[in-house]
Parts: C-alpha cells; structure tokens; sequence
C-alpha cells in the first residue's frame, strides 16, 4: 500500500464529524486524527516518523526537538502535578529518542481567577522538575483566557535536545523487550484523585491504601543515557509509556515494525495498589498511563546487561523483561496465554 | 539595585492573589506577572534576557528556540485564523531574533465537540502559512479536553531557528525607530469580528467600511532578513509588536535600554479604517496589536537604506521612520508634543 492510499484510508476512518475525547486517549483514534487531519496537512519527512521527537541536524549539530500539551486534571496529586509532568514528559520525549535535554520552553494559558498562589507552586515543582533533569526552562509565553476557556492552568513545554544516541536498527525477531519499572501508578493515581474510584477504605484494608497509589512522574534522561552507554549498538527502541500505557507502546511498536510482540503478563511489574485500582475500575495496567517509565527494546544478546543497567539506577530498581519480539503474526500484540492485546479505540 | 532586590521588589508589587485578564495584556500587569512568578521560580540568563526568543549554541551550531500559545477568539477572522497567526507568529519571533526559522512544533489543545471541518481548516491554514516562510511542522501533540475546559482550539507552536545576525551593539542616542507597517489592523480586525464595535455599516460609510479591516498576520522572516543584509552591524533592535502594540514594544525598549524614545505621532503609518475604528472605541492604535508588523531599531546612518530596504519587500512598502532614540528622560516614551505615552495595565 503506498503512502497516498494509505493516508486516503485513514481519512476514510475518520468518520466522526466532531472531535470527541476518545480523540484525546492516545490509541486508534487519537492516530486515526492524527493520520486523517494533521499528517494530512502537515505531512512530512520529520513529522510522518511520528517519533517522541523530531531529530534533524542544523550546521552539523544533531538535535532533536519534541513538544507536548499537559491539562491533566486534578492540577495537584500525589506524587507530583502539571508542573513537575510538564518537565518530566517533555524531558523523558528527548531522552527516549536518545537526546541529552538542554532546554525546555513553558507556555502557560490560565484561567481568569487562577489562584496565583496555585501558579507559583507549580512554577516551583517546575523549577525543581528542571535541576533534576539537567535542563533550563529557556524561553516562555504567558496567555490568560476568560473564566471558563481553560481548566485552571494549562501548560505546553517543548524542548530542544543534543543527540547523543545514533540512529539505532531496525526491531529483530528474538529482541527483549523491558520496562524500566512497575506501571500505571500515573494513571491509577490521577483517577483516584479524581474520584473515579467511588471506594471507601476498606477495599484497602489488606495494605492496598490510596497512600499508596503516588504517580511514577520522573525523568528518564540519566537513566537511558546509562543504558546507551552500556549497550551501545544494541538499543532498538525506546518509548516513554504515557497516555494508553504499555499496550499502546507495543501496540505501535508492533506496527511500525511488521513485528509482533510476545509479552508474559506475569512477568510485567505491577504494585499491589496499582493492580487493586485497575480491578475495581475492572480495567487493564497495560493501558493506564505511566509518566516516568519507558518501553525499551534490545537485542538478545544484551538483554542481560540492559536489565542490570536499569536496575543499577533508581528510577530502574524494578526493571523487567516482559516479553520478546517474533516475526509473526506481523504487527499483532499477543499474550504469552494466545490471547491477542487488543488496541484501544 | 540588585537582580535580588529588583525581584522583592517585583514580588511585592503583584498584590493579586488570583489571576486577571490584564496579567494577559501584554502590559505592566503581564510584566509584573512573569517577574513575580516566572523568573522569580526559574530565573536564568536565557530566560532572563525576556527576548522573543532564546539564543544558545550547541555543538558549534547559533541556534533561537520560543514558543507561544495562540487563544484567539474568534478561531477565524477576515484576513486569517488561529492556525495562520500561530505559525507567523513563532515565525516572527525568531525573525526578530536574527534568527533564520527551521522547523515548528504544532500542539493543539481542542475542546470536546470541536468540528472537525474547522479543525481541517485550521490545519490547511498551518500548512499553507508553513510553506509561505520556508518552514515545516517537524513534530506535534493533540490533546482533546471535555467542553467547557477549552475555547474551541487552543494552539502552541514553538520554533527553532539557526542565527544569522550576530549580537547587536545597544541602543544608542540619535537612532532611527522604524515600523514595518501601517499598525494596529490585526486587534482592530479581532475587536470588531467579537462585536466590540457596536456599529452599523453608518461609521464606516466614507471608506472606512469593515471589509477594509483585515488582519496584518504575515511572516516577517524574510523582510527581517534582507534587512540584516542590507546594513550590516546597523541593526540595534527589532521585536514584533504583538500584544499591547507598538506602544508596549516602545517602553520595553526603553526601560531595558535606560533610554528615551521620541515618537512623531503623525509619521505612524495607521490605515483609516483601523483609525476609526480605534476612534469609535476610544483606544490609541499604538496599543493595539498587530500580528505581521515589527518595530525596528538602527543606527542613524542607516535609517534611510533601512526604510530603502524595508520599502522594496512587499510587507514593508508602507514602513516608515516613526521617531527617535534620545538619552533622556531616562526609560521613557515620548510623543513629540511632548507628552508620555502611558505604559498600558
């Protein structure tokens, strides 16, 4: 199928008149949207990889660039808010696409009537975000709309990173395929605190209390520097797992590659308060958003010592291989039990 | 006084405890706003600069790097819409930066219900302003928020540039302050397509009709450049005079430089229908905004091959020399009555 009728079958898909917030979820169809409005207008050469970042060279400098919104709701919630995710998933974008962070920018559109005191805590967890990430927030842009245009603060980071990792090979049947650390405390945490969980305690009592559930909010850049220094050569992909969670990650991996992914459910880290909420939400870890834990691919051969290298950083302390790469069926996200992944829509 | 005491100082002045409009105006409130919050939590000598873009190198490489979130209301107007103000407008200030602009980050925040068609429209609009400045949308985010937490479409683009004016010397006494153009025509436009101008068709019957009030939106980067190369090492200054005008543009200048500037009102290029317009609304066109105009600063020497230069470009025909840098009063805007220009809220 050529690019030209691949993209007339993606407008096709986009059935809907308006967009809706399935549009927003990060699986089919955020990409349907994507395919069937953005790439159609914008397509191109950068854009069309879809990558976290685009990478590009600028008189002999290889940088890469990245840009994401953050409107999480609530604002503040244990283990972090919008600030510090504002810093983290634009730093963890560069890192994943084997980029050093130098600097952010931070775009903030405010709500009429945002409490300055709210503003200035986030500025702070931003600030603290960027020393630990190495980074400084270089440039800004502050827009205030009318009471009821915005959800209190919302804020755009883009960044600029120094390229330190080459373009890497293509995903092989037999690769490992990791996750730096347990998933969906993000995910798990933000509809806890925002009463998506209509729970009282005692479905707690036996140690899952919500004290436990904080976000995985954290940059990755230290930690997948360390692991391309360790392996160099042998790093196929790397993916931050935010909205749409794992499943997603492999899902998109698996068809960009023509590949399938073999994963061990039991094999994946998931904490006990985590895997509490997903039962009573009756919904699955896999798809609930981390934004501190990435999705790495590496040869066989150096499966081994990425696994020892992420475990040698505290943000990896509970790495894991949870699966591998076969070559068949091609593009198709399978269960170590037969069952097929499902994407989400 | 020092940096610290400037900021205490600063700090104490913004005795709002929640977020106004006027910390949006682009004026003294917006300044107060960044200076108490932004800079006091991420104070650096990039952000500190508060250019309209940050410069820095990277591995040999001069590179300009800004952002700006775009909210205008309403999303389409006579003369353009959201999607091409957001991509002249971070076009722009890397132009004014000296900056030769490379690739854009789109980021659209939509709100739940947003029309598709509109959205197409908007990023057919991107495209086409895209291509019109030599630029691409290298990489992108889509965030889709419930109804009632956005304002139909809110976008973010952030731009990166590779330098090609070096450092300018300062401000000095005797320079000549040129606009690129006939002013305030994109906030006119915006102010009477929100029904801001209770008016019929009568005002406007002796020419001034509301077809003739057309956005000023246009990428500046190529006039800007053929500047640079027409008068080397003349170039003092140059911003785009966005939100707040030429007027906030102006006392910007001059604070930052300790300078005055000396403005012949009657030399400012203001088309008659902005003019009554702003008539009707008792606003000075110098405050409004204009979203394909810069005001620019050179040494006396080359003002006339600068406005030359300017002139010969199809967005510059109408530029013109509009005042003067004096050396006193120190930090202010004059007019050649003799009167300050106030400093909007």
């Amino acid at each position: 199928m050529t690019m030209w009728e691949e993209q007339v079958l993606d407008t096709a898909r986009l059935r809907d008149d308006a967009v809706t917030l399935a549009h927003g979820s990060g699986g089919e169809a955020t990409r349907t949207l994507i395919d069937a409005v953005f790439r159609e207008a914008f397509g191109n050469p950068l854009l069309d990889r879809l990558d976290d970042s685009a990478r590009f060279a600028v008189n002999g400098a290889d940088l890469a660039f990245t840009t994401d919104s953050y409107v999480v709701s609530p604002l503040f919630f244990p283990g972090g808010d919008i600030g510090e995710l504002a810093v983290n998933g634009t730093v963890n974008d560069l890192a994943v696409s084997g980029a050093s962070p130098l600097h952010l920018s931070a775009a903030f559109i405010i709500e009429e009537g945002f409490p300055v005191a709210d503003l200035r805590r986030i500025t702070e967890s931003m600030r603290d975000a960027a020393d630990a990430a190495g980074v400084d927030i270089a440039t800004g842009d502050t827009k205030v709309v009318q009471r009821g245009k915005a959800d209190g603060c919302h804020i755009n980071t883009s960044g600029v990173g120094v390229v330190h990792l080459p373009p890497t090979g293509e995903m092989r049947p037999g690769d490992a395929i990791l996750v730096t650390g347990p998933i969906g405390d993000h995910g798990a945490t933000i509809m806890l605190a925002r009463g998506e969980l209509d729970i009282a305690a005692d479905p707690f009592s036996d140690g899952l209390v919500s004290d436990e559930l904080v976000s995985d909010t954290a940059p990755l850049n230290c930690l997948l520097a360390d692991l391309a220094t360790c392996c160099p050569g042998a790093v196929r992909r790397m993916r931050d797992a935010t909205r749409g969670g794992v499943a997603t990650v492999l899902h998109e991996m698996a068809a960009e590659s023509g590949l399938a992914a073999l994963v061990d459910e039991d094999a994946i880290p998931v904490r006990p308060a985590v895997r509490g909420a997903c039962e009573l939400l009756g919904i699955d870890p896999m798809y609930v958003a981390c934004e501190g834990r990435a999705v790495v691919v590496v040869s066989t051969e150096a499966a081994e010592a990425a696994l020892a290298s992420l475990r040698a950083h505290p943000l990896g302390a509970d790495a894991a291989v949870i699966g591998h790469v076969h070559d068949d069926p091609p593009g198709t996200v399978l269960l170590k039990t037969g069952d097929p992944l499902p994407r989400i829509c």
